[in-house]
C-alpha cells in the first residue's frame, strides 16, 4: 500500500469518526424527543391517580426507548465493524437516521390510539429501521468494501441479525404485553441468535 | 495477554468512549430542553412583575438543572473508573438515561402544582435516578469487571454514593427552601461523604 | 516552521476540531427537529387514510432530510480541506449554522401552504444555504489560508460546486416531482460534476 | 512529577475534554432551539408579506444566534486555555449552560414585546451570562489553577474581555439598530480590545 492510499484510508476513518458521531447525536435527539410531548395531565388527585392516567403515554415511552436503544445497539456493533466511510454508506445511513428522528411521531401515534391500526403501523415503522440498517450493512460489507476482513459466513450472519432484530423484538415486546408466554420467545430468540453468533466466531477463536 | 486479547481490550475502549459521548448528548438535551416549556406570561408589566409571575417556573428549572448537573457529575466520575464496556453496561445505562429525559416532564409537574403531592413525585423520580445509577456502577464494578481494579471498600462507598446522593441532595434542596438549616444537612453530608471518601483513598496515597 | 508555530498550528488543529464538533450537533438537532412539528391527525381510518393525510408533511419532511444531508455532505466535504481555525471561519459558518437551523421553519412554511409562494421561498432558502457554505469555503481557502495546499483550479471548482449544489439539487428535485424528466438533468448535473472534479485530480493521482 | 501525579494530570484532562464537549452539545442545542418558537404567519400573500409579518422574530432570532455565537466564541478561548478541570470548574460552568439554555426564553420575550421592558430584561440576561463566564475563568485562573502559566496582566485581560464583551456587544448592537453610529462604538471596542490584547501578547512574542 502506497502513502497516499494510506492518506486516503486515514481521511476515510476520519470520515467514518465524523458519520459515528453526526448519528449518535440523531440517536439521542430522537431518544431524548421522545418526552416532550408527554405532559402532566389537566387534574389529578394523588400519585396513584397521575400513574393511572400517564400510563399509555410512559409505556408507549418505554417502548419506544427501548427500540431506539435497540436500533443504537445496532448500529454501534455495525460501524464498530467498519475501517472506513464512503459516500454511499452517508446515504444508507441517512435513510436510517431520517427513520430513527421519525420514531417519536410514530410513538405519539402509538399512545394516541385515535385510529384502529396504530400498533401495526408502528411495528411496521420499527421493521422498516431494521430493514434500512441492513441495508447499511450490505453496502458496507459486500459493495463498499468498507468493513474489516471477515468470512462471509459472519457478514451474512450480521445482515440477518441486523435487518430482522429491531422488528422482531418490537413486535414480539409488544405480543408479550398480551400473551406473557412472548417473553419465552424473545429468549429464545435472543439466545438462538447469540449461539449462532458464538458457533461463526468460534473457529476464528480456536 | 494475546494480540487478540489487547484487540478486544481495544473494542470495549472504542464502545465505552462511543457510550459516554451518547450519554453527554443526551444529557445535555434534556437540560436544554428543560427550557422549552417555560413561555413568557401573557401580560406583564415592568421587570418586577415578570419574575413575580415567572418565579415558580425559574426555580423548578433552577432545581432540575442543578439535579441534572449533579447526575452527570455522578455518571462523569462513574465512567472515569470504567475501562471498558459491554452490552450489560449499555442496557442499564439506557435505563438512567430513560430517566434523565423525563426530568423535563417532572420539572412541568413541578412548577404546575396542579395535584397535591408534586413534590414527593418530582423527589421520587430523582432518587430512581440514583437507584439505575447505582444498578450501573454495581453491574460495572462486580458482575462485567468493567471497572480499573480498586479495593472493595472503595467500590462500595462509589455504589452507595451514588446510588443516595442525587435523591438525597435533591430532596434536602427542597427541603431547605422551606427549613433554612435543611442547608446545614447538605453540608453535613456532603462533608462527612468527602472525608469518607478520602480516608479509603488515604492509604493508597500514602 | 519554530516550535512556537506549531504550537498556534495545534491549538488551530484543536480549534478546527471543536467547530466541526460544533457544526455537526447543530446539523443532527436540526435534522431532528424537522419531525417535531409533525403530528398525527386528528380523525383517521386504517392505514391508508392516515398515509394520504400525511403525505404532505412527510414528503416535506423527506426533502427537508435530503437538504440537510447534502449540505452535511458539503460541510464535512469542505472542512476535511482544512487544517486549521480561525475566528473568521467561526464567523462565516455561523451564518451556515443560522441558516440551517432555520430550515424546519421553512420546511413548515412548504407543507402548510398557506401563501401562494412557498415553494420560492424554500428554493431561495436553500440556495442561500449553499451561497453561505461558499462563503465558508472562499474565507477558508483564499483568505484565511486554512486550507491544505491544492492547486487554484481544484480549490475554485470546490468553490462552485459548494456554492451552486445545495439550491441546484434542490430546485431540480421538487421539479423533477413535477416533470419527470427533471431527474435526468440531476442525473447530468451529478455526473458532470463528476466528471470535472476527476480531471482536477486526475493529473495529481498520475 | 511522579506517575501518579501524571495519572492524575490525565485524568483532569480527560475530565476537561468530556465537559468541553457536553458545553458544546449545550450551545448547539439552544442554538438551534431558538428557531423552533418561530412558526409561520396565519396568512400570508407573497414573499414581501411574509418577511413584513415575520421580520420581528426574525430579527431576534439573528441577535440571540450572534449572541450565543459570541458566548461560544468566548467559552472556546478561555476553554482552549485551560489544561485540566475540577469538580469547581464544572459547577460554575453549568452556571453559564443554565443561562445560555434560558435564552430561547429571553429571546421570545424579546419579540413578543408584549410587557415595555423586554429590551433592557434581554440585554442584562446576556450581561449575566458574560458574568457568570467571568466567574469560570476567574476560578479557573485564580483558584483552581488549572490555566497553562500565563503572566497575571493577560488573565485578568481575558477576566475583562470575558465579562464584558456579551452584555458590551449585545447591548451596542441593539442600540446600533436605532442609532447608526452605534455600529462605530462597536467597532472601537473591538479594536481596542484587540490592540490591548496584542500589546500584552507582545512581549511573549518578541
Amino acid at each position: 500500500m502506497s502513502e497516499r492510499d494510506l492518506g486516503k484510508a486515514d481521511t476515510g476513518g476520519a470520515h467514518l469518526h465524523r458519520l459515528v458521531l453526526f448519528s449518535d447525536a440523531v440517536f439521542a435527539i430522537a431518544i431524548t424527543l421522545l418526552a416532550i410531548e408527554i405532559h402532566p395531565p389537566e387534574h389529578w388527585r394523588g400519585v396513584s391517580d397521575l400513574f393511572r392516567q400517564m400510563w399509555p403515554k410512559l409505556a408507549a415511552y418505554a417502548v419506544s426507548f427501548a427500540v431506539i436503544g435497540v436500533c443504537w445497539f445496532s448500529h454501534r456493533r455495525v460501524f464498530a465493524r467498519l475501517v472506513r466511510a464512503d459516500g454511499g454508506l452517508d446515504a444508507f445511513n441517512f435513510i436510517v437516521l431520517g427513520l430513527i428522528a421519525l420514531l417519536p411521531l410514530a410513538t405519539e401515534l402509538l399512545w394516541e390510539q385515535r385510529g384502529g391500526q396504530a400498533l401495526p403501523v408502528y411495528v411496521g415503522h420499527v421493521a422498516l429501521i431494521g430493514l434500512a440498517m441492513g441495508l447499511v450493512w450490505a453496502y458496507a460489507a459486500f459493495v463498499g468494501k468498507l468493513a474489516e476482513p471477515m468470512p462471509l459466513g459472519e457478514a451474512l450472519y450480521v445482515l440477518v441479525r441486523v435487518t430482522l432484530l429491531p422488528g422482531l423484538l418490537c413486535g414480539l415486546s409488544i405480543y408479550s404485553l398480551i400473551y406473557p408466554w412472548g417473553w419465552a420467545l424473545i429468549a429464545v430468540v435472543l439466545l438462538g441468535l447469540n449461539w449462532i453468533g458464538r458457533r461463526l466466531a468460534g473457529p476464528k477463536a480456536a
